[in-house]
């Protein structure tokens, strides 16, 4: 993959502006409105059951986080799924805090089965949501990404989705082939819901692709994006608060010349 | 109207720090309530049906914002709206995404009947509101400003509420007369609930109104100066993540000289 | 008590970096979070009655705010309460304006019988608690936190339960002891969250706590760091977007020195 092809879809996100249509949890709503407005997408939060069904044909893609779950927003991302799969509009999963907790984990196992385009998680999750048994304590994962790379290539094959392994280096696979990223910042970790706004940023990206085919690149680029604009943010700053301030300016400042001069990419063959 | 006259209620609401109970959604309740105490008002986001009834003679206004509408928060509005207008208190609909979504727009129609004091919107949804087909896709509109005007007329004769369209011309009208307002920045629309929060800031300026005969003067005056802060605030930071945190320095910093010499306002011919 | 053993703890929170499960209001969650990632702790905000058993025995402290109480809230917090009791961990209750509504007062006194480890309230909200007749009008104390320090004590021995009022001065007892700080700044009142989150970082503090004896200093611990961050931040921004960047900057980066010559902590002789 080239860094040309991976920056055409930040210039495809900008000149569309997609509507994301995101059922996220209460603690990352208005960083993730945030951040898809810096990448020149547009967030839309419809949440009641009532609406998601009509909204979907409306919207580019749709972004499922399963960080505050209850029984009421279960419902209502069940029917928004269903109207995206209706509509042939792209879904992004993220499975937040999977493993530890019972109802959220088999909800999203139920999940697996409505046809994601893209599922984005940290270690623990993948490796929850592949069967093995992950030591996450919520939303924290304890295992190394890498660890998690063989879980994220069974899932990939069982789903037929682009899985995401993000942590300090990055693994992407759709099952048959392997991309590591290790851009970023550790200042990342330091502010609540940059992980959960990459899943929407995924679902920006993945809205703007041609087919099927694409959505792998385009989970690329969205994370290629996402974690080069926090190293240069932690240029800029180097403590949370101000970190997160400039983050945003970093992701709607990103040109295509810093992209590629920073990107750190490498393929991995598949075990 | 005169700029002192409008800044005057910059003034009033510093001095009485009107309490605004906000039942908006839950993207921006955060952004809305640091608004609120950046020009020096007092937030308060009861929800709870329970409660709201309540509290409702304790707050000097009340702000409803159906971004993310579902039924028990549509309980609680109705009963917020209820005992806000038994307690005399006037109150603001900001009828987000009203048109393409119909659980919400047949809510928003019949909260027209429950006397607000005010209606924001912007172009798409004022249409929607006030019975033609705008082509909205949800938070976002797709007309412009002054082909809403006409609607906004309507509206405001139909339900005596003042109504406001918002872009990048205002036009504020209580259907005699109509104020254009052309202030502002490109950046106000990517940073997620400025507009939302502006609701909120209308509903503690007309708080601080001394009789319903302010609320036209009240309303362009919480909108020049939502406005006005937002051009300042562009002349600070280039970016959106450092706008928003220049946004809230110029609102709490705003003085009437500044206001005065930015200030562009005009009236309006109505057909 | 000293300096040199207050700072411990925030070394000690920086080091095990507790899991702090918050059922917390929705303008504040991302606050909280972000407070919390910044004093070096770990946020986890699952609100869902199925789900907070059994993530109980994986927190280390649980925090309660009823900033926006409902039904639904109500049901997950008696059920996070009876289970992190059931594992022998510490909670804290922040009883958002309790007082003037009825609900969530109700709700507050059957929670007194559950043991709370700490309860931090403003004066309006420790004397409604204690059975006083307060004059808050919501989030807002009107009391002065002097006026409230009989309340805290009559509260803390009821309880057992060490009681934090805080204000301008704050006040910490635990019934027999009383400790007054006068650090902070007004723009601490002028940001959205503070007080909800300094309940937060009550909790991260008293997760590494090695005994109840430690909740007291804990508590001191906690509100010294948050208050002592705040007036060091308002000599590094003078208005409240800014003051908010940096006070998160100014919690990461507190270190032994500033904090033991900023530092103005007296102890009161009980009444």
């Amino acid at each position: 993959m080239l860094s040309a092809d991976l920056y055409s879809f930040v210039t495809r996100v900008r000149g569309h502006a997609p509507l994301v249509h995101c059922l996220t949890n209460l603690v990352v709503t208005n960083f993730t409105a945030n951040v898809l407005l810096a990448i020149g997408a547009a967030p839309a939060m419809v949440v009641a059951r009532e609406e998601v069904g009509e909204f979907a044909p409306i919207a580019g893609a749709l972004s499922v986080n399963l960080g505050t779950l209850d029984v009421p927003q279960s419902r209502a991302i069940r029917a928004a799924v269903d109207a995206a799969n209706g509509a042939g509009k792209p879904w992004v999963l993220d499975p937040v805090a999977v493993g530890p907790l019972t109802f959220r984990t088999e909800f999203a196992l139920e999940l697996l089965d409505l046809t994601p385009a893209v599922i984005r998680g940290n270690a623990s999750e993948i490796i929850s949501l592949s069967g093995g048994a992950a030591s996450g304590r919520g939303v924290d994962s304890t295992a190394a990404t890498d660890a998690a790379l063989d879980a994220a290539q069974i899932l990939a094959l069982r789903t037929q989705a682009v899985v995401a392994v993000t942590g300090a280096t990055d693994y992407i696979t759709d099952g048959r082939q392997v991309v590591a990223l290790s851009n970023g910042s550790p200042l990342m970790t330091r502010v609540t819901g940059v992980g959960c706004a990459l899943s929407a940023t995924v679902a920006a990206f993945i809205a703007t692709a041609t087919s099927r085919d694409e959505h792998f690149a385009a989970t690329v680029a969205a994370i290629a994006c996402t974690t080069i604009a926090g190293e240069l943010a932690a240029r800029d700053a180097a403590l949370p608060g101000s970190f997160a301030v400039a983050y945003l300016d970093r992701l709607a400042s990103l040109d295509e010349n810093a992209f590629g001069q920073t990107l750190v990419m490498r393929d991995v063959a598949l075990s």
